[in-house]
């Protein structure tokens, strides 16, 4: 009950939540000792602190994917990722932040073009030093937070999913389509997903529980991105006639390292705002377990997945222990709220090994996913939905539900969507693009121009 | 009014400005919820957290140039922009927060030296336990916030002016002459343009409005870099004799992404932190407003950039996308506190559009902008101030004004300037060390000893 | 209780105002206008804001150290540094943090296994919006933040000191060994000598004042590098017959910039958060002054180094300037408090030309020190420590007891792993291994498998 109370803070823009959010911010007997107008403060000031840690994201998987392709196509992925970033905040602006948020019917929101300031935030504003008590108590009461906070939060959630298919996808996706597919994405598929649990519709009322989106946000993007993998098919080249699997090293293994510290480094919003209040002590204590079991779980997947591959490869795979991290931050973030942080090794842990059993399976199955971001993602979110119902307070067979609607849903339509695209557009570059590398056949240029077979691929 | 006091909570430190500030902050209805000292901490922690997002975007600079020229460049580059970087902090200690901040009299603050913690200050950290509430009164009303955490602040503001420099002038000019050019420009030249609006000068008197520095920051910059490219002259090669135009691609297309998702994310601080004070719901809600705003004109810039290029060229170009976002950013600078975000998207677009405008029109001029620097901070921050009188509460004419005399002002003192350096200590690499490199040349190393051509340059 | 007296001693810097340090928080009149709850979100959100950037430094390790080394030793530095983050935060759960300040007497602290959350404040979180003032008021008043936020904050610091290991026993031990070591030194060594200052042991007691660790942490990691350096012996060839010193130069100088950029950023965490509280006037203003100090001191480290090394050699050496950043930083870590910055520009310009003077020096002595972390971390460490003495309210005595008893402690207690590793398990790849790198021979992949010599060296 408090967790769900708790997660309904989380789309208290507006419906039911509301209320109960409302109550337990300013009704808790916990809470009521911060003032107001001071717990407002913290609350939007989290919002904004933890949002530019997720917005940094978005540089994270822009050098993950450029350190994991190949030189010839590395202009194309930085070109991809901001992109992608810049559609994702653009589509939940116009679009997406009211279909997830604003008047959730069951399973859908608005349909209302715009996400703007609330008309009190703005009187507030524009009254600067002549505003009232009675003017700021509205705007405090509202939702304990200032709204644009929140959706500056929500936003960059979004591009999070969005970042996982690029990655997928890598190295034979045109970037217009592919950019066609990210505004639906977000504008939509996302969106609507998401009002089902945060948007306090059918699966949140069943009690399903995901705290900062191992499913909604990283299930998501894998379904989308297996979806995408499947009609797309492999790079040329990656799996052999007799079945062999031809390896295809990333360039910059050390823009690949970076691009994991980011991450980790980011996830701490990405986690640690999810509490989505700090104006009380009880808020701030939370926070802090949040960020231990998410640097703990995150520790965890990385020795886990180095040990494995020196196990089973006697080399240590150093792509397979960054996914590692990324694998056990995945499977933290549904429930990193476990108030025992052991447990956090063993969801964290669990999630390393996951990637690297996961990684080579999708390879047998001919499904070419160039960063390993289904197995990062896809198979260490389910991990870790699953978690809250075996450590945590949820049930498994309402996390399993929620995990199998959701997984439908989100592969289903961007099945068909991919689909669409395929055969008006058409999403694959041609083979003559695809040999060439799509940095000299979609951008005209080379990402190192200087260094060796970068310029001998010509 | 409103936007007269608190653009001159800026400089609310010293000078008239302390009063209104100080009423603006303790006597204003809407402020006074919230306790003189818990207010006092908000606001500092607020320059600090924003200061520290601020000082990272030195690394965005350094990673932006570093990608975006050639190899035999790149060490030179790396090593300018952290002198830079420490130059500015040393130089605004010594003599630039004084010139900008303390006793302005309407265009030139006090011709002191450093600038340190306040008596009362220093006292009630020496007291430590035994401080009475009256020590702690007197330091909390003096200016709403400790005067170091505003120090830092507006330090890392002139480091980003000077970072603009090195970046056009790559390739070419000598790093111990522009280091001198550096220390100038951060210990004179900027504060004292500065002191004309954030100082509470004539320009501020007379209404010219820029929140965060279209015009103070990045046109200043500029400004004092378009005098150096016309003085220094363009790279060996670059413009043929024929009136061609040869492309010099950057080394690195990664970490000139990198460098632009620092830049981006740095912003927040930059925009956000410019709010000045966060010890209210009215600025806790203000300053969302200005993070939204920010994030949608450089989603804008980079979709416009990206679009427009491919129209024109039929590619769509990597580096002039980035620069997109860097336009986007400087354009919603002088006026992130636009009530309606869709203005955002406007002003950050029409931004992204000139930067692929301006940068061949230099190119025709023969000015040898290395990373389009003045395209991106010169020209997107005249429009982003204008737009202050077009969207917002400004008026053109005013902003006309305050663009012309800190264009001027700067133009003409940094042209003095580095005519004085090129006929004392020279400016200019000599042919042989350009064509050597400047790593070589001036520093006797290269950044990428085993690559390829790295070494092939010898 | 204990728990509450023991981080109090960090907080108050000597042993007796452990009883003072907790007047401090709970009577202190300076503190006491702000109430009990804000105090602890301001001191907790503290704790995880710095937190969150001292982590980040782990990136900045991994980039500067991925930056110096050569090409085919890149891939195993960048498994290191991950995997060293990794285990530092295990080990701190498991056994470190009780050592360093449970329960110490003395010397040490308590062996107990693992860190958890109180159960005041399980009980506050799992009674959510039914929890009373009274559990409120007990969570608050028990340490005034969360305990789990103090972890976080002190888990990062840990980590730090194993970075500076892997820096200069780069390029040729083998993997394994090497996170054994890490891991006593995590678990064991770093807490042990922790407690004896920051846990209120002997040190402490004494009077010898290190705020955020120039012994402790940077000094204790340069000992343990040193320790490793001499009993692991230089690279193959580093060192030639007549006592001629190859140079070995880094593959990639614009990561290690922004490895240093990174560790720059996150200092402001490193010793801003040593504050240890932000929840009155007193504490914001004093971590105001060490934003500051940190700062300049850095910047005077880079023009002191910058400017030895033109005069010395006739060329900026840009690794020596990076490495100048990196000792005004550590220099001015045992005492940023000053209340002159002037100061702080004297410490940290110091620390640069002894870095410029050390790095030669240890290679006269045949210490391979790959990156110069030992000049770096532990003579620009002992030299800040020091300063607290020469310029602070510290003894130069005291100071030089503390400088030699961790030195002694830690330099011994690590000899004695470095050799138990080396006659058991071996600690350096053979010859075969070292020349092919450890890429190949380790990890089975190459960092830039496209570049240059990055291939040719198969």
């Amino acid at each position: 009950m408090t967790n769900l109370l708790s997660r309904m803070a989380r789309c208290a823009g507006v419906g039911l939540a509301v209320l109960l959010g409302t109550m337990l911010l300013t009704t808790g007997a916990a809470r009521a000792a911060v003032s107001g107008e001071v717990a407002y403060i913290f609350n939007t000031f989290s919002f904004l602190v933890h949002g530019f840690l997720v917005m940094w994201m978005a540089a994270g998987f822009a050098m993950l994917e450029s350190g994991l392709v190949r030189t010839k196509n590395t202009a194309a992925i930085c070109l991809k990722n901001i992109a992608l970033y810049s559609l994702a905040g653009i589509m939940y602006y116009v679009i997406g932040y009211n279909l997830m948020y604003v008047d959730v019917a069951g399973w859908i929101g608005s349909f209302s073009f715009l996400y703007n300031p609330s008309a009190d935030e703005l009187a507030l504003i524009a009254a600067a030093d002549k505003a009232t008590p009675e003017m700021v108590k509205k705007v405090v009461d509202a939702s304990g937070y200032s709204v644009m906070s929140d959706w500056f939060f929500q936003m960059v959630f979004v591009a999070t999913a969005a970042s996982i298919v690029s990655g997928t996808l890598a190295e034979r996706i045109k970037v217009w389509p592919f950019l066609i597919f990210v505004v639906v994405l977000c504008g939509v598929i996302y969106p609507i997903q998401g009002s089902w649990v945060w948007g306090a519709g059918w699966l949140d009322n069943m009690g399903f529980s995901d705290f900062a989106g191992s499913t909604l946000v990283h299930s998501a993007g894998g379904w989308a991105a297996l979806a995408g993998a499947i009609i797309l098919g492999p790079r040329k080249g990656k799996y052999g006639p007799q079945g062999q699997i031809n390896p295809m090293p990333g360039a910059n293994l050390p823009l690949a390292t970076l691009g994991t510290f980011i991450l980790w480094f980011g996830w701490f919003g990405f986690n640690g705002g999810s509490q989505l209040a700090l104006g009380s002590a009880l808020d701030a204590t939370a926070m802090s377990i949040v960020y231990v079991n998410t640097n703990l779980a995150a520790a965890a997947g990385v020795i886990a997945a180095m040990a494995l591959t020196q196990i089973l490869y006697k080399k240590i795979d150093l792509t397979m222990t960054l996914n590692g991290a990324i694998a056990g931050l995945v499977s933290i973030t549904a429930g990193p709220d476990l108030s025992n942080p052991l447990l956090a090794l063993v969801v964290g842990g669990v999630g390393g090994v996951l990637v690297v059993i996961a990684v080579p399976l999708l390879d047998k199955l001919k499904i070419d996913d160039v960063v390993g971001a289904i197995s990062a993602h896809l198979v260490a979110g389910i991990w870790g939905t699953l978690c809250v119902g075996i450590f945590g307070s949820g049930s498994v067979v309402t996390q399993l539900i929620g995990i199998a609607a959701i997984g439908a849903f989100v592969f289903v339509v961007s099945f068909i969507v991919w689909t669409i695209l395929k055969v008006t557009v058409g999403i694959r570059a041609d083979d003559e693009a695809e040999e060439l590398g799509l940095d000299r056949a979609e951008l005209g240029m080379e990402a190192y121009p200087e260094f060796g077979s970068g310029s001998q691929t010509l």
